[in-house]
């Protein structure tokens, strides 16, 4: 990669220089602050080599700085080697943000320009009141991709499907219904939603304009009375046609957008500055009264209605037995025929593509055996494809979208012999995910309330892992959705008191990442209900609706309370007596010894 | 009380409509926002008959209402009884705040007034606010108090004493250089500091100003060059003199406070809204420029030194050895002489006095048997004083004042036969206050993300504390001192994001409270000390630093974990190697079986 870096920097800053640029800030961001991104905006791997999903880049002209967070830290050294970048690790002491960055570096008179699209409205607002204090210039609508990406692919226009009411549980004009109650209560009369996975979830549509994520590249802006989507209108079909009309939704082009929102005038919009624009919002008319707060959506969408709870059990049902198929293969067949991060990865894929009415991964699978697992997002690639060996732990983190819903699930898999350590580490990470997901709790309890029943059975041996322990899962959307989420630390700027609730669907994902060595995560999905209510509140508990094995070759029974092993030999019965019916006999015979009680 | 209560309203409103004062508030404060009040101040208690810590009343014509939170409830309710008074319980659904009831029901023209000293400075700024939204006048300067309060004490002017460096571990030069440090760094040439404990603190001196807080009735105000000690001056010794002498430190009349930061001019001051109460802020004038934040010397209070810690510990024997001469005489002598809460209490208070040092209680004792425990702050009186039979539970909660350092001890005793749900309530509250000791986690965790650790063994049970778990200690000052605390929820308009920091001292205090059966705490206070120091960063954990068994006779071993049984017996080896040098033969014997292994 770094040939090519260092090329297309070249050109880069020979463009910066013929504008007077003095940094260029690019962000990993659509011009919908999505998470996962189309193509089209893949800039920084295409500039830098780093495909991680969090990335912020700002190029000088004699420097080009690459943010991202601990997930990624090791995947970024090796990706970045050589070419120059310089790897700024987020949330390491001494570390400056990039705003931070940027307050530090930038002298009156310098320009930093950026495409206001690929920048949210809260940052941008950060950047003007960093840069007038310094006396320094914004160029907000610098798209300077082209300059060094001849080949960069066009946007995505791929058509879309409509999300029947049997699976999504409530219909679009119930949400837009919703939506305007929390306007009213607002005080707004105009909302602009730019999320794409909250358009998605409104009008009940799914599409295919980025990997992964089911959406549609658009905009959606609701009066009160009127209700404006604006796609690429030349995929909808006439039976959509019909579908819009009849839920009195009008269309318009996705590039009318941004003349659409400078022309309001008079009205009162809601927006979120964490996901519209800063070219939108900078847009704004002066007349234009601004309230800023999530979306609407948001809340509404995280927490799963009765309909969407049942598909998304029986979503998990057929990923079990898709994966536990898998497993039963690989340890039925691991040094006996070759097997490689690739070829693994791909056979779990076709498990899941003969599941009735799978869509297609929820994201890239990550089958990583050994030291590769200890790099949290890495990937396999026919030129980094490790073979296994009847050795070593293999970790497996993928997911797949069925019609009925959305799973993520990780499991470690011991392929021969592991060492101590490595059983202690895993048996430790089981007890981490055990206690998470047996909490009790009060209604009110937030993430960061919770995160620390998992965090402390590593704490405790002296070990972290440096991310969240779990996320919230979008309903054939994106995999990571929040506001729920368990993570102890607040993050900067961020309001994450978001209390849990019965509904949300969050991921319970502890791990042991030992650089070079070996990674261990084991990953359910954690359905939040209600359990009693009395004189101190309603309690809440949580119901784990992932089915796959915890590899019993991995644990030490001998380090598990009595009470850890009930839980853990109630997980397997249940597996068990969900996944068996689905199964050959061989493989039940397989699964049976693999739930057993210990 | 309800008969004086209604005379006492009658004589209030018709002073209220004298003045044409349709709101009179009244705060349970002093003029440094005090959590512990002077007699001078106690109004509301005078009013109502409420004698709850945390209260605030507001009187209309017509109405009397007094708020206050979940740890008075049950008291609150028996003692406001035909007094006209109602309760408004605070974090209840549906109960507004006083701020919000005031903004709900004000109209148009009518005056809300108070006495500005008893209003900290961000409270007076919101009731401006919601005033003015409202069109209402708000008359901050109205002290009604001495209208119904004929035997109105005076204010306190007692004697106060040095605390020599030996015991405070530090010069009152460098704590002022440490003030200052952070004065420049914040920018600012002054500090107004009312907070009496960081008086007390910063100068090292203690007082007798506030019952079972030793503090001077006083303000400090440092500036870069000169440091002005407002008290009452009479009370100065003249060695005394000579230290304040030496230590640059100037005294002026407590009185003249006021028209001191009235005519400052053109300095920049930094200030706590919360404690610096709305008369001083709301008289600072235009040229004034204002820094708000917490007072420096909160966090530097807080973080105990060496030399603190060595002496607290050593307070913390002394007062194990007082306790456990008393649970030794409550254990062999229930049912065979009479003894009633007060006698208890007060045997306790002897053995305490018998130690060297002593200076006194920290807070008045909790000694309250069956039923009378569910009130969290019971306080037993001449007419109403339990007997004591040799059965169910008493709860102690009670802690000393030495030259060494401040105790805060609870303990639940079974005086005899006790029911098997209260066997298991005790056992968990015993597990919760177990697991909480037993944490160890990342630098940069506060009370939040630990405090599920000691709910989540009784939530399990569907049970709940209705407080935080814990609180900071102070140093021969509050015993209820933050910023460090235990407690899930966000309190509003709170910044509660406090790091745990090595060398605080905080309380860990779970308990199960059923109304007219009994209640159970068991309290320990924990000192947070470095752990490992690794590439996940710089782990913390706990020292349990007070000493006194937990009474056996409850526990039910049964429900104990392998882990919280050596935890336990851990402990209590600890409290019988402590504590036996320094008791007779009899009591040895005794704190052998009732520290033995289990």
């Amino acid at each position: 990669m770094s040939n090519s870096t260092l090329k297309r920097l070249t050109t880069l800053r020979g463009q910066m220089a013929k504008q007077n640029i003095n940094y260029y800030l690019m962000t990993n961001s659509d011009y919908h602050g999505s998470e996962y991104i189309g193509e089209h905006f893949q800039a920084i791997r295409h500039l830098t080599g780093f495909s991680g999903s969090n990335a912020t880049a700002v190029i000088t002209q004699t420097q080009a700085y690459l943010w991202t967070d601990g997930r990624y830290f090791l995947q970024a050294e090796k990706q970045l080697e050589g070419s120059s970048v310089t790897l700024m690790r987020i949330g390491e002491d001494d570390v400056p943000t990039v705003k931070e960055f940027i307050k530090k570096t930038i002298k009156k008179g310098e320009t930093l320009a950026y495409d206001g699209r690929t920048i949210n409205a809260a940052d941008g607002e950060d950047y003007r009141s960093i840069l007038k204090q310094a006396g320094a210039i914004l160029d907000p609508k610098q798209d300077l991709l082209d300059q060094f990406w001849a080949d960069r692919p066009p946007a995505a226009a791929n058509p879309f499907f409509i999300l029947d009411e049997t699976y999504s549980g409530k219909s679009v004009k119930e949400k837009i219904a919703e939506i305007r109650k929390e306007m009213k209560s607002a005080g707004v009369d105009t909302h602009i939603l730019s999320s794409l996975t909250d358009i998605a979830w409104t009008l009940n549509i799914r599409g295919a304009d980025i990997a992964h994520v089911p959406v549609v590249m658009s905009y959606l802006i609701i009066s009160l009375e009127t209700c404006i989507w604006f796609l690429q209108e030349d995929v909808i079909t006439q039976d959509q046609r019909a579908y819009l009309k009849e839920n009195q939704i009008e269309t318009r082009p996705y590039e009318a957008v941004e003349a659409y929102t400078d022309s309001l005038s008079g009205v009162s919009v809601l927006y979120d500055p964490e996901t519209l624009n800063d070219r939108i919002v900078s847009g704004l008319s002066a007349s234009v009264q601004r309230l800023t707060q999530p979306n609407p959506s948001e809340l509404l969408k995280a927490v799963k209605n009765p309909v969407e709870i049942r598909n998304t059990v029986w979503a998990h049902i057929k990923d079990g037995v898709a994966f536990t198929k898998f497993m039963y293969w690989l340890k039925t067949k691991i040094g006996l025929e070759p097997v490689t991060e690739l070829s693994a990865g791909e056979y779990l894929e076709d498990r899941r593509r003969e599941q009735p009415s799978y869509l297609g991964p929820s994201f890239a699978t990550i089958c990583a055996y050994r030291g590769n697992a200890a790099m949290m997002h890495y990937q396999a690639a026919p030129d980094e494809n490790a073979v296994l060996e009847p050795e070593g732990f293999l970790l497996v983190d993928s997911g797949g979208h069925y019609l009925e819903g959305t799973t993520d699930v990780t499991r470690t898999i011991a392929l021969g012999k592991i060492t101590h350590q490595m059983r202690q580490h895993f048996t430790a990470v089981l007890r981490a995910n055990l206690a998470l997901a047996d909490a009790k709790f009060l209604e009110g309890c937030t993430g960061q309330n919770l995160d620390i029943l998992a965090r402390e059975p590593l704490w405790e041996l002296g070990l972290d892992y440096k991310c969240g322990t779990g996320h919230g899962v979008g309903h054939i959307l994106n995999v990571h959705e929040g506001p729920n989420a368990f993570r102890w630390k607040k993050r900067q700027g961020k309001d994450e008191d978001f209390a849990l609730k019965a509904g949300m669907i969050t991921t319970d994902e502890p791990g042991v990442y030992l650089a070079g060595e070996y990674g261990i995560r084991i990953e359910n999905e954690l359905l939040c209900k209600k359990a009693q209510k009395n004189e101190y509140g309603q309690f809440l508990c949580f119901e784990t609706i992932t089915y796959a094995p915890v590899d019993l070759d991995a644990v030490d029974a001998e380090s598990l309370t009595e009470k850890e092993k009930m839980l853990l030999n109630q997980y397997h019965e249940t597996v068990y007596k969900t996944l068996s019916p689905y199964l050959t006999a061989e493989e039940t015979h397989w699964l049976k010894e693999y739930t057993r009680k210990i």
